[in-house]
């Protein structure tokens, strides 16, 4: 069980010369979001006092490579899991590392970087959360699972706007990854203190409709209490629901329509920032961009929980 | 001293002689039923296998002693909790330790003892999950939160018996340390993955029934499936609902009535096997016991759902 002797260290306090940093797991599929909610994190925190550190780094095989090989690059043999979890643990315990490059615009490992860990640390990826070691680096873990047609949606657009494949390679690759993606990927799911998922709201399917954001807020962390702003009634575009989750495991299921309007929006925004204690404080501008100027009202409140759970997990 | 952490690790090696236990705290105040449940795991799992410490070990002083203190034994100053901490860390990870022992019959600390960790190790008392640090050791955790007036009426009844004390005594104790178990012993509830509530069944408050127990099973680990044999209608004296906690958190609520029928228990008992890929098996006869030949099927259910816990975790 190294996984304890890890959390036992890292309970045993910041006092160290090498000052543990606050770790952020987002895990998912490829194109479900991981980098645009990433960045918008980043941004707020300021790049002097937060990093991310990209999973896909850990390739072992270059995108030529891997065409011979028997699976894609979402089996855990086509990655250095083993390096990335020493990577981990060495940044959870304040230390820096030399990491690989992997250059998704070319498809090759292209160079090595020196990487410090902040205050805060996000690890965005495929594989963050695939094992108990890696799990036990982090204070808090994400997984998101959009809705699988948005998904494929941004993939195709992604990949083909910044890697060079056509739609039909897109798609093709998406059907070749599918079983590899339900064995190890989506697994990681059930490890999450907070699983996201973006989707069209149901019955609303008019694509000029922002999508909507469901967040399953486990109880394995101390979420900010939501319970007054969201009382039924008070606000139409959020609510929060005592579900049970696919698994049966009971959760908090917090709804945010993406035709939230920005009263609401700054309501729920003030309880999360009173819950750390500053009422007065709204989200930084940056949160909720999805790129080309366009935001998002959905994804701005999921990162603004995900900067309380950083701001508390650090203090 | 990072230097240090990776030269004692190295030191201690993965394939070390020192196997690490399995660790299972159960948290709770005075007389709220720690040793009994404790004594039918061991019993259980047998002595070979299976090693019991207390947390009141760790008193700093003797009965007499805290006479003139300005604090009970709830205090943590009143215990020696940074030495628990280190016993607790060199337990998990396989080392044996040289431990005191409090002899609450005569209320002085007597001697030192070895312990020396097996395959399970159950650290029950006042402050198991107290600090950060502790609660990493622990791979089940349990706080034990019975009905108030039945935990004054075991108390007294308890130090009567065994410690000396008359009821006067006891009550007067009680109230004094109130304010201590407040601040101090409860809060510890939180930490818990499996809250066990033992009261009476409410509008059946005949001493005759035997009492009923609770069990809020939070998603913090991964419990055994029940919802097929507690469908509605199938069991009356035990039921799984969908509930908040007191400070809100989505858990599941297991109640066991104390009325509970042999052929119900027997079928709960088997999906608890089952899901740990035994069927066939039936609970260890000793569970349930609560002394004097007396026998508590809520208690029994209790235990044999945390043996599924140690014996999962094992795995």
């Amino acid at each position: 069980m190294p996984d304890k002797t890890l959390r036992i260290h890292r309970a045993a306090g910041r006092s160290s010369v090498n000052r543990r940093p606050v770790m952020l797991a987002i895990a998912g599929d490829s194109a479900a979001g991981k980098t645009t909610l990433t960045a918008g994190l980043v941004e707020a925190l300021g790049p002097e006092r937060c990093v991310s550190l990209c999973t896909d780094d850990y390739h072992r095989y270059d995108r030529a490579e891997r065409q011979s090989l028997p699976f894609t690059a979402l089996h855990p043999d086509c990655n250095h899991l083993a390096i990335m979890e020493q990577h981990l643990q060495l940044l959870a315990s304040g230390q820096p590392v030399l990491k690989p490059v992997y250059d998704h615009s070319i498809g090759r490992l292209s160079h090595t970087e020196l990487l410090e860990p902040a205050d805060f640390v996000i690890v965005e990826g495929l594989f963050p959360l695939y094992s108990k070691l890696a799990r036990a680096c982090f204070d808090v873990t994400v997984f998101l699972d959009p809705h699988e047609q948005t998904r494929r949606a941004w993939k195709v657009e992604r990949d083909a706007r910044e890697r060079g494949y056509t739609a039909e390679q897109v798609l093709g690759e998406l059907d070749l990854r599918e079983p590899e993606s339900a064995a190890y990927i989506r697994p990681q799911r059930q490890h999450a203190d907070i699983v996201v998922r973006f989707a069209p709201v149901q019955g609303r399917d008019d694509p000029s409709v922002p999508l909507s954001a469901e967040l399953l807020l486990r109880p394995t962390i101390r979420h900010p209490d939501l319970s007054e702003v969201m009382q039924p009634g008070v606000h139409r575009a959020m609510h929060l629901e005592l579900e049970r989750d696919t698994d049966g495991r009971p959760v908090d299921s917090l709804h945010v329509h993406g035709y939230v309007d920005a009263e609401e929006s700054i309501a729920v925004e003030k309880a999360i920032w009173a819950s750390i204690g500053e009422p007065e404080r709204c989200a930084p501008e940056c949160l909720g961009g999805i790129g080309g100027g366009e935001r998002s009202e959905p994804l701005a409140i999921t990162q603004l929980l995900l900067l309380h759970h950083l701001i508390e997990a650090g203090r």
